[in-house]
């Protein structure tokens, strides 16, 4: 099962892609989309030829996209919202299913609780494929997304037992 | 010059085509799409295609959304800047520019000033085009968008004939 991994953002959003066979997880690839034009349209348009192409290459079976809540003003929360949006459209464009979870839940699945840092996020994404480069925080944080994805698909229990022997 | 206005909403999603030759003014047709699915992203899926066929029958050249600003919680906001992330990116995909107004600046073009109620919008609209058939709210909003950027475009137009007179 093939799982793209989504942390959507207007400027920055980080994208990650893993393979999950049985107990093993591997890691496939991941970078982050930066959005470019002059107006908002041209950038939702930037990001999702993106977005569209990393889809067609890396071929995934299944989605999942972060569930984000902004304590920023509406604007930001908007902004973020029209990101948001392209990024569930283009799997379900390729006729997949897209799961959304919050990232109080993304953390949980991956670090065990649910008010961990960015810092642990990375860590523990590291821990789980070592000597990967990750592109960024956005791009970890897209393949914390996956694992929570591949974990929810697994029931959990062969997730958890991979993350065990990882040393978790 | 033929110009679509969209008012965006993760449920209803109001559009209106109007053309504009010199001063005279025409209505196209409007109408509302309703975005079906379970899911989030099946809603977004289903709201593409439904603008995507729009802009493939009437054949715009120009495009403009409203710059909605939500009082409402940050989720609904978020849900709101899903679906305007759709309705910006289909005429970009189209290779329109959208131009974006704030609900302010539509009626003050459209009703003279910027407090109007949706009641006033509705009259407008229909005084402008007389006999037509509005298929609800959202539906009179979008011709009001899309006469807000006809007039802006006249207005450019008219400036740019004037400076090219003026030698500019």
């Amino acid at each position: 099962m093939r799982v793209l991994g989504i942390d959507p953002g207007l400027r920055n959003t980080g994208w990650g892609v893993i393979d999950q066979r049985g107990s093993r997880l591997g890691h496939i690839a991941n970078g982050i989309c930066h959005s470019s034009g002059e107006t908002l349209a041209e950038r939702l348009l930037s990001l999702h030829i993106q977005l569209t192409e990393i889809v067609a290459r890396y071929a995934p079976e299944e989605a999942a996209v972060e569930q984000t809540f902004v304590n920023r003003d509406a604007a930001g929360t908007l902004k973020l919202g029209q990101a948001r949006g392209i990024a569930l459209l283009v799997p379900a464009q390729a006729g997949l299913e897209v799961g959304e979870y919050a990232p109080n839940a993304v953390k949980k699945a991956i670090v065990g609780v649910g008010h961990a840092d960015k810092h642990q996020i990375d860590h523990m994404v590291r821990l789980q494929f070592p000597g990967i480069e990750i592109a960024g925080a956005d791009a970890a944080d897209a393949l914390a997304i996956a694992l929570c994805h591949a974990h929810h698909l697994a029931g959990g229990a062969r997730l958890a037992a991979a993350l065990a022997r990882a040393g978790a």
